[in-house]
């Protein structure tokens, strides 16, 4: 007996290996929009999901979420429902979202999207909801990090796992699952923006243009290893986010015990202290730079600063106050917040005179 | 009076904040191909390098490497000299290199290139050599890098600093050199490669087309962003590199304690003793991935796998004897070297039979 296409097996064991931590009665719903990644990844769900597991008791669903932006969208929504439910999942959910929130329609989109998965996935107790991103989502979503922003975080890709998301497929290409839905004989809905994310331009240019001229220049291992250096630099940054959140709460509670003890230099009583971050200096100057930076980012966040207007110019501003100090001034940041040091510590609260400009003492 | 213009004063201030910490007696060799780059460079060293520090007993000098890979490159090279020398530098050394060494024409090229470099600063006492890598060489490193597929070291770009050699225009672009050069009227020679290093083709193929586009589609940012990427991911891998010695110290002594204390797990008292690695196992467990991973790697490197073989797939394997322990039998790794785990340590040795390929037990 021949086994099946071996991309369809590649997909079944990639969604065993995804839930194979959750209750054996578990819910899994797949979030499928009809595209070749989700239908590949609703057809692995429903043939695996339920033969995973001890006795056969977990279940696979669907939901299918109807944007509403393009005329008919309702209509394909009701299209893949029907795939889905011929594929055997149930229940099969058709969610309708409102596309409205901040931050441009891609954004809006998406946020709309998780949400309304999210809470698919509490209404109907389901202990995971599948999303069938592939290696090559993740080579954009690394290529589209380049532009945001910089640092490890920011070319980190998509986690595998998040809260109740999970994404079985990233270590799978979409030829693989072009190549399954082919041979189980599915015919997947194709957007016509040819984007992931419904209305996202920016993606499928990187996809259409940037990603083939990388793989032209660098060679046909683009994607795949794009995808591997954002699982390395996710583990490095979870790694040094998490060492910089203990340095900063270990800095914060010395800071205290020092003002506890001191008396010429003693806590601001003013009515800014309690939203002032202040920091022990000692503390902080042992740690590595990359820990260290860390932990000054998020106090200035803490203090107030938007976290989207702290760049690195201002991080490592505060940072010389620490390992740098020659008696400097305070340093003016985003949101009318301003950092100084004093007496062993590092303060960083409002700024009683943002505009002003004059040189640092 | 006019000031200089503002890519000249640039470069200038860029070389001034390079040597800053040098002796007041240093000299300064730049290392000048002749290209934009370098060129412009040894002007801004030949007019800032004098004029830093006290007394003005700083000076700057340059180093014309020939690496003879062309016909004519020794024309090249004397007329570079001749040009370095009528900025004022002194002394110029034209040095003819060998590039026969392993690693292919680019690697060879650049390692007789920095040795040549090392043995001028050497023989003249030179304090420092400046190299003329700027902002856009970095942002090239960074994504040929991605493109291996690596993790934050090699993204981690060039350094400012190592050893005798620094880089003060890794903040400047190739359009900032170019512009530098065309406003002190000097005529840069333009490599035929049209790459930094003699022979890189696959650099000059980045710098020509996928920068090129990755500019187009994500924004004019994508150099900088690269850039400022590598700056962080240096900071990230110094303190994880750091880290993951430091744990793999602990598990070494841990595991050397616990096999002085056992009795039925003794430590092997063979042949192989002296070149295994031993690590304890419940040091390591409790480690971030991130750390781990880089401690495992050390070790499978430390007992004698080749470094440039060990792949994240291996890595990942040995970390499962860890982490995802189900009793799982060894794991055959490159260079004839096998890990292991038993009695609570992982051993990282020879590979007695690397040849079968028997099923885990």
């Amino acid at each position: 007996m021949p086994g099946p296409d071996p991309r369809v097996a590649a997909i079944r064991s990639a969604v065993t290996a995804a839930v194979v931590d959750l209750p054996d009665d578990a819910l899994v719903l797949v979030a499928c929009s009809g595209g070749p990644d989700s239908l590949a990844l609703a057809a692995g769900a429903a043939f695996a999901v339920p033969r995973s597991g001890r006795a056969a008791r977990r279940r696979a669903g669907a939901v299918v979420v109807d944007h509403g932006l393009v005329a008919g969208s309702d209509e394909v929504a009701r299209r893949t429902a029907g795939t889905c439910r011929a594929l055997g999942l149930d229940p099969v959910l058709v969610v309708r979202v409102q596309v409205d929130g901040p931050g441009g329609p891609e954004a809006a989109a998406r946020d709309a999207r998780y949400a309304a998965l999210e809470a698919a996935a509490d209404e109907h107790g389901a202990a995971a909801v599948l999303l069938g991103h592939t290696l090559d989502d993740q080579a954009e979503t690394v290529l589209l990090g380049l532009a945001r922003g910089s640092g490890a975080r920011s070319l980190a890709g998509m986690p595998a796992v998040r809260g109740v998301l999970r994404r079985p497929l990233l270590g799978l290409t979409r030829e693989d699952t072009l190549g399954a839905c082919a041979a189980l004989g599915l015919e997947p809905w194709h957007d016509p923006t040819n984007a992931g994310a419904p209305g996202d331009p920016l993606r499928s240019r990187v996809r259409a243009e940037a990603l083939p001229t990388l793989e032209r220049v660098l060679g046909p291992g683009v994607a795949r290893a794009l995808a591997r250096s954002a699982a390395q630099l996710r583990e490095d940054a979870d790694a040094l986010d998490h060492a910089a959140a203990e340095l900063l709460a270990t800095a914060r509670a010395a800071s205290a015990d020092s003002s506890d003890r001191s008396s010429d230099c003693s806590s601001n009583d003013g009515p800014d202290e309690a939203i002032d971050v202040r920091l022990d200096v000692a503390t902080l100057v042992g740690a590595p730079d990359a820990v260290r930076r860390r932990a000054v980012r998020s106090a200035v966040v803490a203090a107030g600063a938007p976290a989207g207007a702290v760049h690195r110019v201002h991080v490592l501003a505060v940072d010389a106050l620490l390992t740098d100090w020659r008696g400097q001034g305070p340093v003016h940041l985003p949101g009318s917040r301003v950092a100084r040091r004093a007496c062993g510590t590092l303060v960083v609260g409002p700024d009683d005179e943002p505009a002003t400009d004059e040189p640092n003492a």
